[in-house]
């Protein structure tokens, strides 16, 4: 146990480049073996959102966000070059052509590579998302989890 | 001492979403009992910014930066859906909704808790700012001081 | 050897003021005897491209994202403020005026320094990057090669 190397990556950005890197290093660390958390916090929240509208309860201020936030990793824009969503187009293109995986792949990857996917709880709150919205299979903690898992990791990022 | 474990974190960036996920991180580690150091370099040291207009001597450049960058926490944009201004409101919003902490709030606390705030004297020149404008009570260092703490840290992240 | 430190930087950012961040913390450790290495991978590969037109075989969307792209460190704007352009010539302003270094400047000192520069072969593919179009010198490898860096690296960060 001792002997297993952790990696912990925050991802609190939402755009689809900086979360692909964030899952590419993952699933090369657990490949790795190493022990990895991907611990989501305010707009990386958006990437374990379904694509799918699961209707509801919400006040006003949860509402404007969840339309205004996109529906899952697919929807992410990019942190350059967006051009008003033709950038995500050419990179998924790009991805295609070079038989490279989307960033959809990527999450299921970690998935069965056993990474924890975890979401923040207080930022969940703040932005009015609900476990209901959110992908299968993860965690839910806040940033004691986070630290205490961080603490003994030999690659800690914040992305 | 040699127990004690170490947070770094380098707050590069001026925003209200980033730099709050910053102190919240070093608030939680300064719970967990770790040594915390924040060390605010480029934009990020508009967070330690105080709020009134303090006269001083600037050329036209630093004058120029300093009336283009926010002046303080309060001040600062998103770094997605700022929507010029409006999204900081959202989110401010719904911090008091949920009883949670504003960035100003957060800063107060890593003082209480004796995270050692530091300000980069080389972005400072850079971007005209004097130690007049910031907060009382934060340390001034360069990128060497960094390091000696970042080397001996575990958890070590570039905001 | 053992006891050499180590300093690992992903610089994902295009990013003039982020890519001058990431130089200076690695210039620092490398002056503090640390093994340095920057792994450069999506926009942070701008900062390897020369500075002048390499005609190459390209593909459409290959020379798209070559056009798009900053030719080389010293085209690369800002993460904030960048003002069509206007901001990263003040800042080339204040940094001649305070005697700092440039972009390009710290570059080279990094690799008088030693520090192992690295580009992503995998984000190479998707951009369309050719070893022809960036600097001599450089090395090449994947996440796997960057992984066994920043598991031992005592101080790893995400630019």
């Amino acid at each position: 146990m001792g002997d297993t190397k952790k990696t912990t990556i925050v991802l609190f950005s939402g755009d689809y480049d900086k979360a692909m890197a964030a899952y590419i290093i993952a699933n090369g660390a657990a490949a790795y073996d190493h022990e990895v958390t991907i611990f989501h916090t305010f707009w990386g929240l958006n990437a374990l959102r379904q694509e799918t509208n699961i209707p509801l309860k919400k006040g006003f201020m949860e509402k404007m966000f969840g339309k205004m936030m996109p529906r899952g990793a697919d929807k992410m824009g990019l942190s350059k070059m967006n051009f008003a969503g033709f950038g995500p187009k050419m990179i998924k293109e790009v991805i295609k052509k070079h038989n490279a995986m989307t960033l959809p792949q990527l999450i299921e990857m970690a998935q069965e590579q056993d990474v924890k996917l975890v979401a923040c709880t207080m930022t969940m709150d703040l932005l009015g998302l609900q476990k209901e919205e959110l992908l299968d299979n993860i965690e839910y903690a806040g940033v004691a989890a986070y630290l205490a898992d961080a603490q003994d990791g030999n690659v800690n990022l914040f992305i």
